[in-house]
């Protein structure tokens, strides 16, 4: 099987893009990395993107896109996994180049989130839920996730304040961060006294919708430009993996199966331990979210992850870096886009060129992304050359 | 790169079957598929579908059927490409399992389209035109289907009986196919009565939408069960071609380039020319649909592509078999899932298992689908091991 390599990297800023159309934003992420890949001819393209059909009436996205970038005869199709259909789509273009069939594939994120206003937003995300079972009930990611967080404070007799440093920390990383969506700290203070979405979800332990595209080209080491300007980037481990969709049918809600398995398969790929990695984009959606998957990805054991914001051990010069460009919570979420963003940030740190936001040394990175309550969980590992 | 083999297929009948949820639906086919396969279990799901978060609010469908069939901690997406979703989901199959990275996928096409009534289901099927600038005007892929069947006949002055050969024959195959969801025959005299869907397509130029799944078991030849009970098939050709999007944007609305271009790799893959295979399940959405993509795929002369229904060449009997099982016309058209009925329909040819509708001596198949008007085109072809 042929090695891949990430041979360029593009990224719009995250926010709420009203004024851009879900087209153009593609084409902005998509030119930034063609630009990058010295003249590298993408064949096929994977659109990772969760809502459009809902939210912007519009399917069919691989051929829309192609078209609209001037990539005229290209195969092209849209990946779907939830909120993972970002690193869905990374993997689908991963094994493409991995198979021979595809000698340059480009990966895409794409979503807008904005344009539509609250409840019919939070109707669409539910889709990604089970609709018969759950979100029939009203059941929303929100409230699963509020659920998730009660059982656990529960289960392990901590108090939300536990949570807190999640989002302290994407916050003081998104604030140098020049595309994310938010550059303002959060305090402790005022954490403790935020709003609450979903009991007890308070306004910053979930993370923001946005709009935003971000992009990959992707290729084997032989048709990498021997001239570009940057090195390139190996992706030595990929895996996904899923669990049981309703929260209602897992034995235990706090285990998060996929996540563990996901992490295990990609490590094992890129022959190494999860310890081995400087710096973990994971899927903090909610604040909830990146306790359990530090839990089930081997970073802390059961009950003991919220301690991982403790001494600074999730800062940039911590030991396990994390939101290292404000994560989910502070550069913002937009949907399908998210775990492209993660890999392009990955690239960058990497590459050394993180700026403010660089991980001293950063030689491997680890990204994460998940559909649902980590009912889809997709992992890679990606290394400096 | 390794070569790629059809372990198994499984269908469900199709038709209106309100009485069967999506993902049982999904889970008949999977368990078709699978008990043909002597014990492989599949790694990875790539799902076609279309339509569900619009049509069901189902979204995260690989997680959601993946659960439901009890394939815990595997892979799975789903893959969409308008009416291409089917093809376009085997294509990344087969790349997986080329790749090396899956040992065994699973492949399915599922779609429920009448659970809702006509207007939400024809803005849904919309979707996959240029929202901004086709759907927004009203222009359905009906209407435009329309637009394309008036300009072919103004071009080559034809008349619209031309067209009749396609209805006929579909349905003449699909009244021995038990799955199929229509049994009737059409005559010609019904053909030139039937009322207009959209001057000039009427009710027998429009393949009906229909619900129904498919499955398909992918595997290397080494991994392949010995004592399996039906031989395998072999994929030696597969690829995908998008086109401009909007029609309008097109240069000659009837010269259909993806359609060009993919059976052009398709069959350089395969080393074959199109002359070569022994029947051809192709898109007939509308019977304008079948002309135009018999013309861009090599089958006739521009203007010309009607007449191949002359003296029954497009029959069971004749130089080019089509709609073996009755086409999207007669079999009906269940969206993500007819890419995935059309391969396996053409194993069933090609195992010499296909009853009443067996084309002699079948060795060879190709098969195509398309999203939009031929915006996106999928085509693999099929050996007999």
């Amino acid at each position: 099987m042929a090695e891949v390599f990430i041979a360029g990297i593009g990224q719009t800023p995250v926010g709420e893009l009203w004024e851009i159309s879900l087209r153009d934003l593609a084409v902005r992420a998509i030119v930034a990395a063609r630009n990058e890949a010295g003249g590298l001819k993408p064949e096929a393209m994977f659109v990772g993107n969760m809502l459009a059909p809902l939210l912007s009436d519009q399917a069919h996205l691989g051929s829309l896109i192609a078209d609209h970038a001037g990539m005229k005869g290209i195969e092209a199709a849209v990946i779907e996994a939830g909120g993972a259909s970002g690193g869905a789509a990374l993997r689908t273009g991963y094994m493409a180049v991995a198979s021979g069939e595809v000698e340059v594939a480009l990966v895409l994120g794409v979503e807008k989130f904005t344009d539509r206003v609250g409840p019919k937003v939070e109707a669409a995300l539910s889709t990604a839920t089970d609709s018969d079972y759950e979100s029939v009930q009203g059941l929303t990611p929100t409230a699963q996730a509020a659920l998730l967080m009660r059982r656990y404070m529960h289960e392990y007799q901590v108090s939300r304040v536990a949570f807190a440093g999640f989002p302290i920390t994407a916050h003081t990383n998104g604030a140098t961060n020049p595309q994310a969506m938010f550059h303002n700290l959060i305090s402790l203070e005022a954490y403790e006294k935020a709003g609450m979405i979903s009991d007890p979800v308070n306004l910053f332990d979930a993370a923001p919708i946005a709009d935003g595209a971000a992009a990959l080209l992707l290729t084997r080491w032989e048709l990498l430009p021997k001239d570009a300007p940057l090195p390139p980037v190996r992706i030595s481990g990929s895996s996904m993996a899923n669990d049981r969709l309703a929260l209602h049918d897992r034995p235990d809600p706090l285990e998060w199966m996929a996540v563990r398995l996901s992490v295990e398969r990609a490590c094992r790929q890129a022959a190494i331990r999860p310890q081995d990695v400087d710096l973990f984009e994971l899927f903090d959606a909610y604040s909830i979210f990146a306790v359990l998957t530090l839990e089930a990805a081997g970073f802390a054991e059961r009950g003991q992850g919220w301690k991982m914001t403790e001494d600074g051990q999730i800062s940039l010069a911590g030991k396990l870096p994390m939101a290292t460009f404000g994560g989910l919570k502070a550069r913002g979420h937009p949907g399908g886009a998210t775990g492209v963003y993660q890999a392009v940030e990955a690239v960058l740190q990497l590459r050394g060129l993180a700026g403010k936001n660089q991980v001293a040394g950063a030689r491997r990175a680890m990204i994460q992304c998940l559909g649902g309550p980590a009912a889809t969980a997709v992992t890679h590992v990606l290394e400096r050359v």
